[in-house]
C-alpha cells in the first residue's frame, strides 16, 4: 500500500503515500502567520513535513504516533528534502502495514524460526529437549521471537534480529562443538535459544524499537529467568541440578559484572557461550558499521558500540599503496 | 555438655571435652614412629592435637568433619597449646551440642525474630504485607533464617547474623523514612526483611560457614528472586507493576554491576535501601575489626574487607598527644 | 519590585520588569541593518531579547552582568517566547532583590539556621561545641552560611541550599546514632555543621552560581581546613587528638580519593558521617531530577549526577500493567 | 603570494587571495535559485564564501582540497565575516605557497635541523652514533623531519612541530643526564631523535593535519620499529643486545599499555625518557591551552588533552585578592 | 633411560634413575654436622633429597640446573617422600632424554606440523601462503615450533604447546569462516599460524619453561613482528597493503591495549582472530585446571589466569541436589 | 661504640655489642625447660637469639625497643647464624649512636642541608623566599628535616633520605626551568624544598621507620598545609593569591586523586613539579631495587612500588646475544 519511501523522494515529485508521525508541532512564520510541522517517517528514515494552508482540521485529528495518509509535494530547503502538504488524514488500519515502519531483517523469518525449532529439536538430553521445545512452540512466545530486535541499536536492530542471530548461534554452536569435544552442544544449543528470550518483553517494537519500563528496571536476563524457571518447573521431574545449570547459563551469559551478568561464567559451556555471543554481536555491530556510508572510502562510520571504526578491507587492498607514495609534498600537490 | 573452650585451656591442664575434627593425618616421627595429628575445633577456635600410642582403633572410626570426644592433657610447645589425647572416640548425636561449635549471635533468636515480625506486621500496604508474611511465616524459611549467617567473613559472620542484619535494617528505616518524608516505608521494610533471604541456601552452615555449590552459581539475588517471585505469583491479584517495583529491589540492591547487581537502583526507595544496607554491612565489619586483637593499641586490625584499618577512637583520645611529643629524637629514647 | 518571571510570561503581552543581562551583541539582519541582541533572565530561566531602533545609547550603558528595567513585548517565534524591547536601562541598586535572580530554598532560612544553632548546642563534648558554636556565630560566616548553595548543579543548587543540608544532616545524624549505639553523635554533628563550610569561600553565588579562583584551585575540603583548624587553635587547651579527629573528619568525608578526600575514612564516626552526607547528597539529585518535566511520563530526566535516571514510582504504580498488554502488535495499533 | 589571511579580514573590504577548499555544495535558495557555498580556508583559520552568478564553470573545476584564487567582497553576516565571490579559478602550482595554508613552527627549521645533528654528533657509543646519523641523514627522512607535526591535536600540532619537540628533547636529556651521573647519555639523545620517527608516515600534512590509515593500522610505534631495526640490520656487527635495548626504548617510551606500550619501561634510561617525553609533551599542550583565549581572564580554554584548564598565572597575581573581597553579597552589587 | 618419576615413588623404595637439580645447599645439623640438601625434580614433580656422608666430591661437581645420577633410599618425613642419596654423580649427555624432565603434549608432534603445514598449503591468496609456507618450513624455525609451549602457566603450558594451540586454531578458523562467508579464511589462517612465533624466542624452554630477557624486554608480539616484516620483505612484490594488513593482525591479536596490543583490531578478520585465539586459550586454562586435583569435588582447583574456578559439570550432574537436601541442619548430622 | 654488624657475623665467633630487641618472647623446650628468645637488630639486618641459662634477671629488665648490650656467641642453625646469648643487659644511652640502628644517607647531611639553604637563598621573589628560609631554619625543623627519610619502603627510605631528595629536586628544578623559560624557578624551588615537610611528622624514624598515628589519619599532604599556612600567616602582607598559588602547590603535588592529591595540579609549575617529584621518587626506587641481590644476574629484584622489575643495562649489555645462541636445545645442554 505504501508506494514511496523517504530514502526514495525526488526533488519536485507530487506523492501520495502513509508516514508515522514523530513529531507535530503548530508554529508561526516570522511574519505571525501560523503553520503545521511535522516529522514524518517510514522504515527508510524521517523527513520534515509542512503545511501552510487548512491544516486546522487534520492538525485536531492527527497526534504523534499515528499514522497519515498524506498528499505532498517534495520541495529542496537547504540541501535536504521536505514535504509540502496538501492533504492530510490518519490512516485507516487496514491501510498500513507494520513492515513498511520499522527496518526488519532480509531472511525469510519462517524459514528461520523452522530451522530454530530444527536445532531445537536436535537436542539428545530430554530434559533440555523438553524445555526448549516447550517454550518456543509457546504461540504467546513464538509470535515475538519472529518479530523482535536484538537490540535498540547495539547489534541486529531490526524486526526479526533477534531470531536472526539465535538461529545463527546455533550454526556456530553445533561448528564450536565439533573441534572441542569437550563440550556439551545440548547445553549451548540450548543457551543459543533461551538466552535473549527476556528481550522480548525487555524490548517495545510497535512502531519503533525502544525499551519498556519493566525492561529498564529488570533487564532481559531477570526476565527470561522467571520465563525459563516457570518453564522448567512445570516440567515434572526435572533433574533440580540441571535446572541450575540453566540458569547459570542464563545469568552468566554477558560475561562480565559490569554488563550486568551477576555472576562470571563457571561452567565451561557458558563461558564458550559468552564467546560466541559476544563475537556474533560484535561481528554484526561491524557489518552494520560498514553497511553506513561514512563519507571516508577506506573507513566505516565510528561505532560507538564498537569504540572504533573498520577498515573496508576490499578498498584498502584494491588502493595504490600509500606507503609507496609517501608523504614526499611537492610532486602530490599539483600532479 | 561441652566444658572446654579451646580460648580457654591452660597449661599443664587434663580435659574431658568435645571437638569438631578440622584435619586428620597419620605422621612420622623422625625415628620413623607413626603418630596421629588431628586439628579441633570449636566456635572459639583451634588447636593441634597428637596421639602417640594406641591411637589405631580410633584413626579407623574418626574423621573429617565428625564430633569427637576427647581425654587429653595441655601442653605448651613453642608457645602455643597443644594436646595430648590419651583417649579419643566418634560423639553421639545426643551428646553434641551445635551451638558449641560456630559462632552465634549473642541476642535472642527468638526475641529477634518476634521484632522481624513485627515490623512486617507494620507494613501498610496489604500486598506488601501479605508477600512479607508469607515469607517469613514459612516454617521452612523460618527455621533457616533464625540460623543463617549473613556471610562467610565479610560481616555479621556467625550465626544469627542475617536476622540481626534484617532486624536493624528495619530500625534503621524506620528512622530513615521517618527523615525523608518522600520515602515509602512499606517499601523500604520489604526489602529490609526479603533482600538476603537467598542467602539461606547461598551459604550453608551446618559445622562451618560455607558456600554452596548452587549458591556460587547463582548467587543470592538470583535464588531469593525465584522464591519471592514464586510468593508473589502465589497471590491473586498481586498487582504487576509492584511485583516489577519488588523484584527491582531486589536485584538492585548490591548497588553497582561490579558487585553483582545486574540492574543499578533505578528507584528512590531501591538506591536509600542499598545505602542502608551498605552502611549495616561496613559498619558490622568495622566492629568486627575492632573486636580482633590487633597488637595495637589505637589501630583495629586490618580489614581485608573495607580496605583498611581503624582508629581505636577511645584509646587514642585518652593518649597524651603524639604531636606534643614530636619526633625529637635525642630527649626521647633515654628519658 | 520585580513583576513578571520568564516562565510566566504570555503571547503578545506588554512588560515593564527587571531581568539579569547573561549575554550582549550587536548583530547585523541579512540587510544589514544592526540590532542588539540581549538575552535576559531570572531566577525561574532566561529569554532572547532584541531591540530593532534607537538602542545605540542603552547598549553603551549596558553591560553583561548588569541588571537592566526593560519595557517590551512578548513575541512568539520559532513557537518559543521572544522580547522586542521598546525601553532598556540599567537598574539602580535600590530597585533590585537578588533573590528575584537566583533560585532559593523555599524554607525559612532563619529558622533553618536557628535549628542549626540548637544542633549546635546539643554537643556535648565542651571543646566541639565551643568549636562549632564559635564558627556559626561568627557574624561574617552566618551571612554566607544562610546564602550559600551546597552546589553548582549537583545538589541543593540554591541560594540557601548548604544551609537545608546541613540542618537535615543533623536530624539524620540524630536518628542514626540512635540506632547505633557505639557512635559519638557529638562528633556526627561536628561534621554535619562544619564538613561544607570550605564551600562559602569556594562557590560563588552573587548573581548566578559558580567557582571561585581560589575555589578551583584549593576546594572546599582544603579551605574549610584552614577556617576550622585556625579556630581550633584559637581555643585554648583544646586536645591535640581531638584536633586531628575533627581534621580527619573532615579531610575524609568525600569518602573515596577519586572524589577528593587525601584520606579514607579510618574513624567509624567518619565512615558513617560519609554514607549520611552522600545519601543526602543522592537524595536531592534525585530529588532534583523528578521535580524536571521529562517528557516522559513514568520517568524523571537524566541525572548526568547519577548516571541514570529515576522512575516515577507513584505514576508506575497507577498505570496498567504493561505486561498484561504485552507487545502483542496488531490488536494495540487501532483499538 | 598570499597576500590576506582569514583572521585580517574587515568588513567591506575586496580582497584577491588565495585559499584551500575544505567543503564545497550547490545550494538552492529558499526561491530554488542555485548558488554555490564554500569554505575557504588558510593557515589562520576559515570562512564561509558563497558565489551567486555565473559559478557553474568555476564550479565544475574546483573541487575540495583544491587551492584556489578569489576575487571577493568581505560581508558581515550574523556578525560574522562571509565572502562574496566574483571570480574564482584553481590555482596554479607555482601561485601557491605550501606554509601559507597550515600552521607551523616560528622557529627556524634549518637550524633545528642543525641542533638535531649536533646532539646526534655528540653521541659517545659508535654503534648508536651510526645508527642515529644514517637516519638523520638519509635525505628522504630529512625533508618529512623538518615538515612533520608531532600529532594532529594533542601537542605541537603543527609543521615543525615534531622537529621542535625532538631538540627540546635532547637538550633537556642532557640537564637531567647531567644531574643523575647513572643515566646514560647516549641512550636518552638516540631516544629523543628516533622515538617518533614513525610519526612521519602514521601522520599526512599535506594540506591539513590527519592520520594515513597504515598510520591508524599501526601507530608510529610499530612504523618506526620497522624503520629503526633495518636501519640497525645495516650496520654490520651491530651488538645483538644494544639492539634490543633500542627496540625497547621505542616501544616502551609511551610509559604504559594503555597508551599503546606493549611493554612497560624496563630500563632505567626507558623510564627516564618516558618522563621527559610526556613533561615535554604535556607542557606543550598547556602551552597551547594557555595561548587560546579563552574568554576567561584568569583561566585557559579547557584543554580535553589535560581532562583540566591551567590557571594564568601572572594575571591571578597581579589580580587584588579574591580572598580579600569575599563574598560579601551587598555591597559588591552596585558599587 | 629414566625408570622412576616422582609421584611414582613409594616409600622404603630403593631406586636408582636420572634427575634436574632445582636447588643445592650444604647445610649442618644442630649438631654442626654438615650435610648435602638438593631439590630434584623431573617432568611429574620435585623432591626433597639429603646426602649425609661423603658427599664432598660429588657436591663439588654437581650444581644447580645439572642431570644428575642418584642411587637413593625413599624415606616418608612429615608425610611427604624423602631421598637419602647413597650414590651421585652427573649424568652423561646421552643419559639424559630431556623430554623426561619437562611436560610434554601428548599428541604426535610431526603429525601435528604435518597438519599445520596443511593449513599453510590450503591458503589461496599466493602471497600470504608463499609468506606463510616460506616461515613454517625453515629448518630453524620449525625445530623450535615443534618443541615449544605456548606460555609459562597461563595455557598449553608444556612442549608442543604452541603447535598444539596454532593447529587447533586452523581447525576453528576453518569452521568460523564458513558459518562467517563474509570473512577472508587466508588472513585467519595466516594469523593461526604466525601470530604466536614470536614465542619461540620470548620463552626459554631447555630445561624448564621461563621467559628469556630478551622476551621480557620486547614480547612475543614485537619479536614476531620483526620475524614476519623481514620474511615479507624478502618476497619480490608482496603488496604494501598487504604487508600493512599482516601486520596489524599481528600487533592486534591481543585485543586490548591493556594485554599488550599496541592497536585495537580494526580490520574484521583482525576482531574475530582475537576472539579465536582467547577462546582456545581460555578453554585450555579451564582443561588444566579441571585435571589438577582441587580436592573438592564439584570444583576445579581455582585458576589464577581465570579469576575463578571452574564446576565439574558431570560430578555436579550426578549428585543428587543439594536443593533436594536443604540445610536442614539436625537430620544431616548424624545420619 | 658498636662493634659487630648483623651482616658481618661469622660462624663460631664471641661477641660484644650492642643491639635493638625488636621481639622478645619466653619459651620452652620440647622437654618443658623454658628459654628466652630475642630478635636484635641493627641498621644491616636482624638475627635471632637464645638465652638458656639464668636468663631471668636480665628478661625482666629488658623489653622490645630497647638497646642492649650483649656478649653471645655465634652458631650456624639450619645455615643462618644464630646468637647463643651469655651475658645480657640494657645499654646505657651514652653507650648508643643511633645512626649505627637505622639506615641513613651516605651523603654528608650539614652539606646537604647547607646546599638546601643554599637553593632557598637564591629565590628572587621576596615572600617565597621569607617564607622558605623561616620554615627551613626553624631549628624544630631543621633537626628533623636532616633526620627524616623520606618514606617507608617506597624510595629513600633510610635516615637523611627527605633531605637527599629535596636537595636533589632543587638541582633538577634549576636545570629543568633553564630549559623551559616560560617556568617560574622560585615556585620549582618552593615546592621542592616544602613539599614533603609533612613527612617530618607523618613518619616516625627514632628506632625504625613506621607511621605516627596522626600520619595515617591526616597524610603529609595535610600535615604540612596547616605548617606552611600557619608560616605564611607570619608574615605580614604575604599576598593573598600567592599564598593559594603555595597552597595549590601543596596539595597537587601527588598530580593524581588516587595518590591522595584532592586537586589535580591546574598550574603549569605546579604540573610540572608533580613530574620532577615523581621522576626523582621512582628512579631511587629504581636504584633501590638495583641495589638488592636478586639472584638474577641480568635482573633486579621486582619491585612492588614500581609494578616490576628493571634490567641491569651493564649486564645485560657485556653478555654475549642471547639471540645469537638461540634456545637451539641440543648443544647448549652438555657443552
Amino acid at each position: 500500500m505504501k508506494t514511496a519511501f523517504v530514502t526514495d523522494l525526488g526533488s519536485e515529485q507530487n506523492i501520495t503515500t502513509f508516514f508515522l508521525v514523530h513529531e507535530k508541532e503548530i508554529r508561526n512564520t516570522r511574519e505571525g502567520k501560523p503553520y503545521l510541522r511535522l516529522e514524518l517517517g517510514d522504515r527508510s528514515g524521517t523527513i520534515e513535513a509542512r503545511m501552510w494552508d487548512q491544516f486546522e482540521a487534520a492538525a485536531k485529528d492527527v497526534n504523534r504516533d499515528d499514522f497519515v495518509k498524506v498528499h505532498a509535494r517534495v520541495e529542496i530547503y537547504r540541501n535536504k528534502p521536505q514535504l509540502s502538504l496538501q492533504q492530510l488524514r490518519r490512516a485507516k488500519p487496514e491501510e498500513v502495514d507494520l513492515a513498511d515502519f520499522l527496518p526488519h531483517t532480509s531472511a525469510d523469518v519462517e524459514k528461520l524460526y523452522a530451522q530454530l525449532s530444527e536445532s531445537a529439536g536436535s537436542i539428545a538430553n530430554p530434559w533440555l529437549k523438553k524445555l526448549v521445545n516447550g517454550i518456543i512452540s509457546d504461540p504467546g512466545i513464538a509470535a515475538r521471537y519472529k518479530r523482535a530486535p536484538a537490540a535498540k541499536v547495539m547489534h541486529h536492530a531490526y524486526l526479526g534480529g533477534l531470531l536472526e542471530h539465535a538461529v545463527g548461534l546455533c550454526d556456530l554452536a553445533k561448528r564450536v562443538a565439533a573441534h572441542y569435544p569437550e563440550l556439551d552442544l545440548d547445553l549451548l544449543l540450548a543457551a543459543a535459544i533461551l538466552h535473549d528470550v527476556g528481550k522480548l518483553d525487555e524490548l517495545c517494537y510497535d512502531r519503533a524499537i525502544g525499551y519498556t519500563t519493566e525492561g529498564q528496571l529488570l533487564g532481559h536476563i531477570v526476565m527470561e529467568l522467571e520465563t525459563i524457571t516457570k518453564a522448567i518447573d512445570a516440567i515434572e521431574g526435572f533433574p533440580a541440578n540441571l535446572k541450575t545449570v540453566v540458569q547459570h547459563l542464563l545469568i552468566s551469559h554477558h560475561g562480565q559484572y559490569e554488563f550486568g551478568s551477576p555472576k562470571l561464567p563457571m561452567i565451561r559451556e557458558a563461558m564458550v557461550f559468552h564467546y560466541l555471543d559476544d563475537l556474533d554481536s560484535k561481528l554484526a555491530a561491524v557489518r552494520a558499521a560498514l553497511a553506513l556510508d561514512s563519507g571516508e572510502e577506506e573507513w566505516s562510520a565510528y561505532s560507538g558500540a564498537l569504540g572504533r571504526k573498520f577498515l573496508r578491507l576490499d578498498e584498502f587492498l584494491k588502493s595504490p599503496s600509500a606507503k609507496a607514495e609517501g608523504n614526499v609534498p611537492n610532486p602530490k600537490l599539483f600532479p
